[in-house]
């Protein structure tokens, strides 16, 4: 069986990076012990990748009422609607890693009706998958539901920012064919072996 | 988090059932290690589940111009579509083994047009899901692509065939909630180690 | 105008036939007058023909607590969003005769909405319609209606099992284009003459 | 079974109309036997049964390149994707007597793909269809395959006209939930015994 | 960038024109300022223009309970999700006028959902959007939205059949290419000078 | 009527902002003559608002095969498709600016197909908008269609990259229900008086 590229365009090397692009990788390796392709791939055009991860951080790590798990269950749900292989690969391994649960990524990637969640989280994906698919029928009701689940404003805008940016992620990884790195099918779903 | 029970209905144990299932489930713990769930849940109504198995049977065992991992990958493609948790679990599993490829069920479940595939398996996956979510739509033209990819008269019934099949069993899990074992989820990710 | 064939298969002819299946066909014959042609075209590969069967009786056959015309309902309203040709007119006959009612199986395979139906049935048909087209979106909120209107769960089995049934055999019916027999259309659409 | 009433509306009585509606439902009792219920129940506001009986006959009662069994393929067929229990009932008896054929109008209100149509009346239907249930698609590639089958100009503003009107008849069943009249379930699907 | 014609089909001038059809169109120019071109490309075919103008009339000039500019929201909102330029355009226009609004036609085009409008408004434009792109889901349900939101029965039908009827005057317009003027790009957007 | 405020969400003053992003509001309202909403709205985190106007620049400001109007056809074309008021309106300013045309915006946004483009532009907006609501559709054939039009492959970036970007931007509009500034109704639809 062939195995594709891991973009239709071209992707530069370490050393022909833009000093900060090469640094963020540098260090994004170390912690990961590889460079996810993400990176690499829309580093093709350097301006919009710093946009990029500068975006996703402001979202992703920025305090919240959202749970690290929560906010990756949200990547993985819309990324499974928007049938994004990068994004359901490689945020199933984080969300795995977070949620310490080798199941769920699957189970939220497939069907989030079906997955081990409460009614909390089922509402929060409900709403993300809503906005994720046909964002011109969600409608005050939608926001209210979420409210009674004990959600914030905040974590309301959370739940449509991640959504929304993931939206645009989906439609990246589709245009340019975008491979996620053979490492992230793995990853999180063997439980390490207990500290002596 | 909560953990779903394997079917919304009650589930017999071996010793409930009759003798037949109970020697095919046997035969099915003994082969794979555990009884997958599709077995003990179905086996709620006898008849129904004998026939779901043989009709299974009938298809995926037949000797056919499709390999054995081609017939699973359209079970895997059809369930994705179809967002069917236990199927894509199960099935991708077993194609994993097949393909010994530890990438591809992901691959064609969440979008088999970014999978590892030649033009072959993409024409034939092509086919299926258009028949798993838009059956009226199916017209001698997709028949023609099929054969234009080399496939017979034949090979067309198994993939139209397994496609139907998998609607069935698809719309079973999602009315039962049908929860994939464990097992499933890692199944033919890791090599097994080298012979010594 | 062209008169398309019964299948885009080869049809055997009941000589060719196993024996188990052709006595099969020669009761329904002589119960019917005609042999309906799915039993002939999906003969095509008998091993999958009796499954077929085997899994339609237990079914249809089964003691239950829906009316056998309410079984009939569930295929011709599926069958219907389903857009199948063979399954609505063959069955719809069924439903005429079953129901006593020549009208209603033409209401339910167009608009089970606008059919001469009670709130009962309404839903009934309301679940299956939802669980063959968009299997995914089920919920539990569904099952509930139905339970609300006095279906107990194994009724709902029926209803959810009728329904993945013949998402198969639509499926089978449009890979094949299957024929309807010509004796279908008119079968209890005129009340016999009243005997002396 | 409970027997819906013929429309949600007020239906007035022959005595209540005016002259001209009178006068034209007596005609067209006379001719068929019986009065539509599609002209009784319209009747409810004059003014707009009027233009919509002149609407109609200006487009169904033309000199055309298409012959009148072709124009009611078309109304079947978009009545049958819109699910109008009225127009698909009515019209496939009109359909039945034009085109001397009891099953052409289920055939083709069910999937006018399978149906026993030429290659001529196969790419009328799917213009209809198309523009029927998703008019913004219409393209001219769309109105080119009309023309390579030898559709005139004129006969695609028929094709488009008549889809376009029964949209609106449709909708109009749709809102009042009109009741085909019993005889129609019936008509043109028994030949008429052979003159002496 | 190129300039389509007004129509696909050829259009008559006002010499070629029957006296009724002429007259109408010198009435309405002197009234607008010139000639709407729905009324110069419909006029290919006297018969159905006459009758398209007559059912306007019927349903857009009838004493209701709907004022002129919701009848007019009624066509921007279902014309705005039929993606028809022509009726969006022109009926934005008129919209813009009647409501004195220079925003609520583009609000109401592009998300009725989103547009200056208080409950009883939204409830109509859901109904009419619902009965436009879905019309065999509209449902008991829907009706009794807009009986609780103080809309009387003949309200209903009002509210029905402008939907109806633009349903088919989309088609048409997509079916010929219609056009609109240029001169109702600019119609009620600009407050006229006051009068000293 | 009512006037709905211009977010969900409290909006900052010029005041309460950042030295940075005031001074970037104070720039745009200089040009502009008014501050744009989306400035004032997405500022109520000021994070993702600098990533999302770094994003928006790198991809809009960026020299490019594309022309700034086309740029801004895409941004009109997949809002139209996602309903979004505030791009629409908003960037359908700028297009009519852009392309001195003051009409081509609100061709756009109600369907491209009928634009007044040619067939460079009409194939640059199909694979826009199959990109902004199917993007799992999108395939090689889809790109070759744009290569063959003369686009280059850094185009093809640009069309997709507007598209996801857009994508984003849609759903934060959609989310926070981000009100279009008054006086971008109006804007580039009337020519400016010549100057003596």
């Amino acid at each position: 069986m062939p195995t594709h590229p891991i973009s239709r365009y071209a992707v530069p090397t370490l050393n022909d990076l833009p000093q900060d692009l090469r640094e963020m990788m540098l260090k994004v390796q170390e912690k990961a012990g590889f460079i996810p392709n993400v990176f690499l791939t829309l580093a093709h055009r350097p301006d919009e990748c710093r946009a990029f991860f500068a975006y996703h951080d402001a979202l992703m790590l920025r305090e919240s009422g959202l749970t690290k798990a929560e906010k990756e269950m949200i990547v993985v749900a819309t990324s499974g609607v928007n049938h994004c292989l990068y994004c359901v690969v490689a945020h199933g391994a984080i969300l795995r890693i977070y949620a310490k649960n080798p199941r769920i990524a699957d189970q939220i990637a497939v069907d989030h009706r079906k997955a081990d969640l409460g009614p909390r989280q089922r509402a929060m994906l409900d709403f993300a998958v809503k906005l994720a698919r046909a964002p011109e029928t969600l409608d005050e009701a939608d926001r209210q539901k979420l409210l009674d689940q004990g959600f914030s404003e905040e974590d309301v805008w959370d739940i449509g920012g991640i959504t929304a940016f993931f939206a645009l992620s989906n439609r990246m990884a589709h245009l340019i064919a975008m491979r996620p790195n053979d490492e992230f099918f793995l990853l999180g779903r063997v439980p390490p072996p207990p500290k002596k």
